[in-house]
């Protein structure tokens, strides 16, 4: 019985424990917001601008900006710029505001009710995680080269690590191979659903290859600089997302034919790829999940507007059938997981982003299934409307929908939770390591 | 207790009715084995071509064909009709085969198989439900100026139902109107989502207006038929699903202005509107469920294929987790559906179609749904490849999760079966009424 | 393409199959009208009665039957002989009427309704696999000994497999052991959730034994019968079934300590235990699925009649929130379930137990979990008095939960399924083989 | 949009409000660990003696405590009292800790973990409430003679609310009735499902009576003190709970049939018992639902355990199919669970039991649900054995499976919360009393 006691309640070891502090600091409530007025100032009105811009093009190259939309998006970062909300994604960096990850979770769920507001203020994916990779582990010669224009938000970036042959949830699974002839890496592969790289302003590839084959599982793979006008970089074309090509981001195919870059754009060194793909993954985790419970706000915010704005059998929608328990149910759900995210980016804080990886997968593995099914609900509130270009819905599920393959399938993130159910209960951890892990 | 029992089991009063025998017919059998034969042989081989000529035409009026794409369909269907497998569709009929709604079932779920496979054979919706209106309720003129080359395949029909600010579940909120000035009929009003009118061999729209507003309001109705090409006419653009256009075909938004047509283009007469679209409907539901469920086998076929070809922490995935159990699950619904639209038709067979309808709304709200959901498995199996264009998931989970929205929304199929319920324990059907609509 | 097709569409090889005739044959239709009649005529007011008799029985000894009630079934079961309704379970057997398995599944679903239905007409588990067994394998002098007294209803019997210590969904677990000593067997192991081995009326137990540890795994087990009142076989208690004894039937807890019985005992002979299990398991797991169905359809019934004869918040409740579609709901899956337990019942005449297991282990996974949602649903609208004495639901929802453990747990059943589906794609099955499994 | 990301966010309308910290207070904790101790050093091995005393009673009456077992009890609320762990529940009195309720949520789940912790420590249900409304509005004498003797643990008392023939969920159902006349309120109806009234020790009944039917439906109820003892009250039997009585405590029916009590006996004053109603019902249902979570801990820990202690097909069934994302989902919502009541407990602190009522709504109507579905999943892990009484779960189902029907079952919270968010939509609260409710 002390046995069942002890591990029962591994999650909840103290009360007390600062990771049930879920506030905001004080420190960062201004900048919080700044940001919330800046989205309905500037950058509100400058994406609706854009997105008229982008209407009745046929015929044009979908892979350009369509004129006049780069104008509008320089002028909003540079409004963004000039009232100091920049770069703030950074944690603990002279460069950044030293947001914790609570903090920034807050923001990020004001970030995602517009898709092109983390772009306004340089703290959009995949460039935030690249940046942040750079600035921990990059040369001097590597960040002024690559990291300050990134800052300066001049240049994007991609993160080419997914494959099209391999399960690429098994980061072993590197099939892409760089190896070094003379002085340069010469790299031979294929990756796909490589995101944002289909844009011109996009310069950088992060691409993940396997260095070394003989070296245990995970030490084999590395991670180079590829600059995307290098010769061999071959983009085959866009992996679409439920029939959505998100030109000219676009998630791209693309092969490496012999591409050469110099050896000094190798990261870190050889062999250490694995670990510089660590730094970038419970943070992004974190944030998507936030964005999407901002992305379950709009669509129970449109549910129910849905609901009372339309009449059929002389009620309103919302009061029909099992409507009005699907829209409690929706909030109950939204509550619940922002809560959770919340805790497991304090968990971040507090214990580091190792000890808190189980809070990550729990969110992870929670968080987009059940904003798929709130969207979905939403969808048919609003009848044939729900999947048509007349709402933001079939692209937002279509994006929900995604997150639950990107990062790590759900069933991964599920594996990885109830395995260190079983393990605990087998023993398998000590009680020291237990603590670490679940402490609070 | 005598009347729980009499009550509970209106769904099984006598187990050797007729509609217990689920076999398709020893006539209609050669026309089943054909029309596979057909598909595998013809309908195929000319899909593949056809697609690939539909590929990277960048710039090019997405709603004309492609060049060479309509020589290719024109061709199947010339063959189609050599070989006798022609408007097999019409039900009862000396322009048909004469095929029974179960017999077709069976048909109809070979011919979801391959998109285009129903188009070929003369038997593709909207036009089944708009030749069989016009073969029931057109005068001879009308038949001679429209329903012959329908039959011939020569044109094609779209049906103008659901309008843009009205639920379309409930058919007395048509706004549409039509007035009678002289000898013509004016109509004004916007309709959406009216498939297949996007087409250059679109030609003729049977469109619902409101005739009759101070008639009872099943009598407000009339069906008129507008020629695409009369002024007046707007098609205002095309309504995507899931941000396919499914162009040239289309589910085209469109304005009626002051469009003109002659007293004569009326169907049956003023105030029969309503009357007609029932026609429509339980046959028409009946195909859409039979072909879910060959998209739901061809996803759990997918599913399977890519879990023994895939493997990932050294097993195949098929194997992995609770994926044994998910295939489990997707079979035995599978089995389950079938039989349930394999007995919907019959019972259209033997009941008709208006006692039968309880069973055409259990199967219009099951099986849309759980498709979805197996789709939705499959798309997991996949990775991201399973949002991507490189397999027809994505396609096929819009395709499904629209079925969800029309011919009446799921809440609506659920509304009437469990009114039904209700309705009988009530008492407010009487015995013989109950009967009737529950028999077997 | 063509393999697609082909391993997609095995349950539905071919549409005139025999297997798609659900009908009752017209042989079967007089008895079952007669098993209706009879339930309303004979066993019902006799149960009410009965039930009666064992109310307020404190103090007594809750493993004897009350007096007055042995008098009250032996009079019904009288009554049934006197009327032929008597052992037509057995399939095509001189002692029974030979009615088809889907002919039984008919006649089970009425059973189902009163639970006191099948011991009347002397067709209750576990004694109708008992009998067949015996009937099948039985050697002359066991028939006379125990298949006569048990077909004329004067004794019951009980069958002993399941153990304590090990998955007895792994027929290979099987620990208690016989070893032949001299001419008797000698049994010593632990069994339990032995059904009616509680009752006064139960003289004999079918025991599942291992005899030989070195032969290949499903070689090891024996069946011998063991009377119940061998020195010995010690009754340790009964296992509850959500807080339910069932006495004076029970679920007894077993403990076989040097029970002697003669070596004749044996059944068919020794290794051979596996395979007389595999006689009892399809049908006996048919029959429990469809009084599952029949439980479902009374807790249907009880769900709408609460809906309609209560209020709250000024309307009925079947009207209030969504409980309109959890009424449809539940009507169309419990048609799904009825349709798919005829099916397998009528694979299993046409294609044998053996071939037609893939649909045994569908319905055996499907139902029970399908039909404790359902009374889950019933309880719900019934509030409090759902969960009480005074409606039978939360004794059925006890019983349909307990069926999701017995003859398997829902698990096996669907790894079963899930495993025909991986390897028929794995190619592990040639053609024919999958024809025969499948047929239909 | 403005409006619409005002309306959206209302559960968050700012990061840093102190509802957002969810620590115990650092005053509470040595409390908390004080009851951890009590429980595994006191309550535990008493419950375990207690226990065993009530075991094989065949014969004796249910309704009074085995021989001994009021001795354990009184010896281990003497320790408890010595230890001053005694009537911490009550809130800001001097009574009490004055614990707020976030403190005493966290020690409520610990409490949860015994069942007979609660008593021990003087804060069982439904003495706490009734403890709580006599503290607020009792007279002195009232005080004197019920609350005191309560507060010491001599007596204990039933709340009796609930009503047979009427829906509970609507408080303007009362048809108990009581008319003075003289000096005494004569009582006559029926009431059932009154906890807690079967004991002996049970002296003194908050009754629920309807004294103004002529009143606004809110003022036509009021609460009365009966005696157990008082002529007239007829304990007509006790309603089962999944079959169990929970002798003696007991749920019990009971009859008023001219029961006659002085007029002193109301409570704060005629047509106010509804009022009084409200002040009992937040916290106790936080309390619910916190010791749900406790039950939900136990049953993951039961689950994991028999999963890694039992095998199948060569494998730990954790190990086995989907059981590892079974766990895994287990404790993600296990998580969500305890951080919405902590939230729902912490609003109750900050803005008041009014304020904060949707709060307590959203755990009441998620959080059985969710526990029993957990519950139930441990069951089938441990076959059979799940269902007896030889593990806690099917006891464990029944008591979530009744909170899902007490108190208001699911529907009727789940209408109040999207009612919240429909009429907030629909703008019929404005903006200042939205911020009350929604605050944080």
């Amino acid at each position: 019985m002390d046995q069942a006691v002890k591990t029962a309640s591994p999650f909840l070891l103290s009360p007390d424990d600062p990771l049930n502090d879920l506030r905001m600091s004080a420190k960062a409530m201004p900048l919080y917001e700044h940001v919330k007025r800046f989205i309905v100032e500037v950058v509100n009105p400058m994406s609706a601008k854009y997105e008229e811009l982008g209407k009745n093009r046929h015929g044009a190259d979908r892979w350009q900006y369509a004129p006049g939309q780069l104008d509008l998006l320089e002028g909003a970062k540079a409004e963004a710029k000039k009232q100091g909300l920049w770069n703030f994604f950074l944690p603990d960096a002279e460069t950044g505001e030293g947001l914790s990850n609570l903090d920034y979770a807050y923001i990020a769920s004001e970030l995602g009710k517009n898709p092109m507001a983390s772009e306004c203020m340089n703290c959009s994916a995949p460039d935030t995680g690249n940046m942040e990779v750079l600035e921990r582990v990059g040369t001097p010669a590597q960040k002024e080269r690559w990291l300050k224009p990134l800052l300066n938000g001049e240049i994007r970036s991609a993160y080419a690590m997914t494959e099209l042959h391999h399960a690429s949830s098994d980061a072993k699974n590197v099939a892409t191979k760089a190896e070094l002839i003379g002085d340069e890496w010469v790299i031979n592969g294929e990756k796909h659903y490589i995101s944002g790289a289909g844009s011109p302003r996009c310069k950088i590839l992060i691409t993940m290859v396997r260095t070394s084959p003989d070296a245990p599982p995970h030490k084999q793979q590395s991670m180079i600089l590829v600059p995307k006008d290098t010769p061999g970089v071959e983009i085959v074309g866009a992996q679409h997302v439920f029939a959505e090509d998100h030109a000219p981001h676009g998630h791209m195919h693309i092969r490496f034919n012999n591409v050469r870059v110099p050896k000094d754009n190798m990261l870190l060194g050889e062999g250490r790829g694995f670990e510089i793909s660590q730094v970038r993954l419970g943070p992004g985790r974190i944030h998507h999940c936030m964005r999407s419970i901002g992305a379950a706000e709009k669509a129970l915010d449109l549910m129910v507007k849905r609901g009372v704005s339309r009449e059929a059998f002389g009620k309103k929608l919302a009061w029909l059938g099992g409507n009005v328990e699907i829209i409690s149910r929706a909030r109950i759900e939204i509550e619940a997981m922002r809560l959770m995210v919340l805790k497991a980016a304090k968990a971040m804080d507090v214990l580091g982003n190792r000890e808190a990886r189980i809070w990550v997968h729990m969110v992870k593995a929670m968080i987009p299934e059940q904003v798929c099914k709130i969207i979905d609900q939403a969808i048919q509130m609003h009848g044939a409307l729900g999947v048509s270009q007349h709402t933001p819905l079939a692209h937002m599920y279509a994006q929900q929908r995604t997150l639950r393959l990107a990062d790590g399938p759900d069933e991964v993130h599920h594996l990885v939770v109830g395995r260190s159910e079983i393990q605990r209960m087998e023993g398998n951890m000590d009680d020291a390591s237990m603590l670490q892990v679940f402490r609070n």
